[in-house]
């Protein structure tokens, strides 16, 4: 299915690279980089009828899956099983109960086999609540600077695309606002973003929890509550990007059926857009996913989706020389 | 109270203005001028000690008697009775249950005695849901087209204040980020913010109710629901500033005990910041409040907090040389 599409964009686009420079140089030339390159080049072009002023440039990516590696377990997923054992001697009753007692043993199979969204709600909600914004964002970053994957033995901020930062940092360059809307903590990705993938704070949007403004020793603070106030994932997506940014993007750029109703919303609007899909099919230099995964999920509906509506399905195998910088 | 303050500051704040464009021109020559100047000067001059990244720098304002005009109703609550009208005919029940029945017989004084922010937060919920964001963005455009203010018989959208609007744009030059922090709709602000205040949708936080995405004839749409995700007030200021923006402010700009929370989240953090408060003492050329004003109340508590914690009292009498554009 995957081939027939990439013929299809071949035809659709022939590029328009006219550039000395060399754009996208983590990309293999072809139909995919083409499609890119032809879209910025018409909506930054002012003789172009597609052309977009830049205040209306918007692009949004997913994170898990489209940014970083989310294979075998997303990165916070891992952080909060981390937290869950720290906690742990304040929790003698999760020895004896799931998925605590899963987590605590490090079985991992058991953990994925009994994941629901429920489960992983509730234990973020216990794990990332109960200090200030500010001491949480430090646990963050002292576990970002000590963790490390077990099959690439690098930190997880290491363990990002390199083909899509390049594309944060053309978007960026053609004058996009780029945001990061992810199913993942807003307050987690927030504390490295603009270091890793230079996407500022105030442009990361994700799965989000209460907070209350109130004193310790007189001096004000917002407390995280174990309380969710929005789960940005399927239609949260575009619910939050109306939120968040009020605008419609431009262009969208995910990996998973968490994504489908971003890339359809963004697709709707007026005039000339982009819509990307990350495929994962390279398992010798990341992973190849198949149909049935519980991780990152791209569902032959999805697949079916993504040909009917012309979404670009991005081959890591084929499309990309490198993966990681 | 407020000419000893005026008098503190003239000794703080010497006046380091050395640019040769007039900056501020609505602005009287004096202590509050020199004081937001002096704070500009130091936290853009990479030589001073409080000098401060382009990307930390946050500007949030308050919309209602901060940035416009609030007496003696707000115009979103004219928005809100004016809709209230128009969906009467669908309710005949609201003719005998207040604050319905008074809002159709166009009873301000009743309005305004019987008005609690339960009340307002419902018949928000009411007028702001049902359509999708795009109608209601329509319907909102149209009301600003055709609402006229009685006294001043101009458009809402006219009766900002000159004078904080050169601050917003000197902020902008200097390359911050100015955000509305406001207690009004976040939906209804965004519509016209960037014509009038030159503020970007995206920068505009206010109280927030949910959307669903759905279908309408195979298109998606979002449609307002009638239930609040937040009310962004008081303490909601901080939390909301946090939410949107995850940095906290160098700067905040008020009227009100609706504000306090945020000049104090901002007054706390580490270096030079700047707190202001809008004080209305000018019944010829705008409104005199005095301490009792169920509409933008600046209380006697809150007078005592400023000069106690230092915050910047503009008084629109004396500091202003015109009130709108």
């Amino acid at each position: 299915m995957i081939v027939v599409f990439v013929r299809l964009f071949l035809l659709l686009c022939v590029g328009s690279i006219g550039a000395t420079e060399v754009l996208l140089p983590s990309w293999n030339e072809g139909a995919t980089k083409n499609c890119i390159i032809d879209f910025l080049s018409a909506v930054t072009d002012k003789n172009n009828p597609d052309y977009v002023a830049p205040e209306e440039r918007v692009a949004v990516f997913d994170q898990d899956g489209t940014l970083w590696v989310e294979q075998p377990i997303p990165p916070e997923f891992l952080f909060t099983f981390d937290r869950i054992r720290s906690l742990a001697p304040l929790h003698p009753e999760w020895q004896t109960v799931e998925p605590y007692k899963s987590i605590l043993a490090r079985d991992t199979t058991s953990i994925i086999r009994n994941m629901t969204s429920e489960m992983i709600a509730k234990i973020m909600a216990i794990t990332h609540s109960g200090m200030t914004t500010e001491v949480f964002g430090q646990i963050v970053n002292e576990w970002l600077d000590h963790a490390v994957d077990p099959r690439f033995k690098k930190h997880y901020t290491e363990l990002v695309y390199k083909p899509m930062i390049e594309v944060v940092d053309l978007l960026k360059k053609n004058e996009f606002s780029v945001y990061i809307v992810s199913g993942g903590s807003q307050d987690f990705i927030r504390v490295y973003s603009e270091k890793v993938y230079r996407v500022p704070p105030e442009n990361v949007i994700g799965t989000t929890g209460k907070t209350r403004y109130e004193y310790i020793d007189g001096q004000p603070v917002l407390m995280k509550l174990p309380e969710v106030l929005f789960i940005d994932n399927m239609k949260g997506k575009p619910e939050s990007i109306n939120l968040f940014i009020g605008r419609r993007p431009l262009a969208a750029f995910g990996n998973s059926t968490g994504d489908q109703q971003m890339l359809e919303w963004t697709q709707t609007g007026k005039g000339r857009r982009l819509e990307l899909l990350v495929y994962h099919d390279d398992p010798i230099r990341e992973y190849d996913y198949g149909p049935e995964s519980k991780i990152g999920t791209f569902s032959e509906a999805l697949m079916s989706e993504a040909v009917k509506k012309g979404w670009i399905v991005v081959s890591m195998k084929n499309d990309w020389k490198v993966i990681f910088p």
